[in-house]
């Protein structure tokens, strides 16, 4: 419990390798996670070669991570194998299409989100890439991923050569709700966001991207809507040439 | 680590409460998951009350736990409070789109898994519930779920009144492809499912259900082609519904 409370995303490594056995033994700690059905929608496609390292590399904007971590984990959607074993038994399966996309993804991602724990419980640190459904059409290509087959999120694993300060989150108050959804009132966003805009390291990151609020730089820089809206039709046209 | 790999769902549960300090330790706890750019773009809704959890059951096609577990955690994809906080601080928000949708789902999946490792740690029980994305309009209506909130997942939570065998999982090779993906040829699939088909629950399981196979039970009955398509429909128009 208390290495969930005091963990930090950690984006730079060690030039240490992880032995194949102790990511095969996070990797089966993993596949524990809760799976609907116990179907394992799943698939994890490890990467270690310098070249694979640097064809995936552009999918993620270059982040450093992908090519300085030792081993770079895409988790991706799979109704393929099963849809397989189906065919070879005499069965119809009739997973191509958006609930097991649905359905696959969230298996994925609990296998993945307990994989994080399990290392860095280990000692190891880790970082998430949301870049991966940004550019999901350049991951299937690098990885080779078949028809049914979809990256849906990315993990940089290695050894801590750097130990950040623990970011903000917002209080508890912001994200629970009891019984019923609880709609904010202007009151409650100038409550609820008080203390991560007087942090001041955002204040330095909002005067240096020139802008008048914390806000205005998640909207008109980081994540705009004209990128967000390409982005959804790329994600779109990618899980459709998937197959689903 | 020993906990991960010995955990089981939990179906039945002691009537004995969960308090409301040690839930929302968990809660804080899982929401030091990683969060894309730092903004927790989910909420988690507490079902504790007998009434509603009425309402919600039948979403859940009725599963006994939703009314048996002492609480009901729905985890929602929550791109509202962002915008809405975006909006006062005269920015533009973009993230009504399939990319927050997607990006939201990762977000809450997360946090979700984060909660139930740190809870099976503190001794209670969880059972997923994958029914959330079956139903998604009856949940909406039963938490009130505004514009821009989806319900992705649902956890039922409670001190454990049983302690089941482990289930099977499929071998690791099943699941973890060298820097690309392997596809499988059917010996491959003969060899990785030949466990799972010969454990004697699964031949009661065929028997039972009148069918030949094994993948025969889950194509013809318990995740059909035709209830699928029709799921994928209604979670897309739900998506849609909720301003996605």
């Amino acid at each position: 419990m208390e290495s969930l409370k005091q963990r930090r995303t950690i984006r730079k490594y060690l030039q240490k390798d992880i032995s194949a056995e102790q990511l095969n033994e996070l990797l089966a700690t993993a596949f524990r996670a809760s799976t609907v059905g116990n179907m394992q929608t799943y698939s994890v496609i490890v990467t270690r070669d310098a070249d694979r390292k640097a064809k995936l590399a552009p999918a993620h904007f270059n982040q450093p991570m992908v090519q300085s971590a030792p081993v770079v984990l895409t988790f991706c959607i799979d109704l393929r194998r099963f849809s397989k074993w189906c065919l070879q038994r005499n069965a119809q399966p009739g997973y191509n299409n958006f609930q097991w996309f649905v359905t696959g993804a969230i298996d994925a991602l609990l296998a993945a989100q307990t994989f994080c724990v399990a290392a860095e419980e280990a000692g190891l640190g880790i970082c998430y890439l949301g870049t991966t459904t940004y550019n999901p059409q350049q991951i299937v290509d690098a990885l080779e991923l078949p028809e049914l087959v979809f990256p849906i999120t990315t993990i940089t694993v290695g050894w801590p050569d750097e130990c950040p300060p623990q970011v903000d989150r917002l209080p508890l108050e912001a994200i629970v709700h009891e019984e019923v959804y609880h709609d904010y009132t202007p009151a409650d966003i100038d409550r609820l966001y008080a203390y991560k805009e007087s942090l001041q390291e955002n204040k330095q990151f909002v005067l240096e991207n020139g802008k008048e609020t914390l806000a205005q730089v998640f909207t008109d820089i980081r994540y705009t809507k004209e990128a967000s809206e390409a982005m959804s039709e790329v994600l779109w046209k990618a899980m459709k040439q998937q197959g689903f």
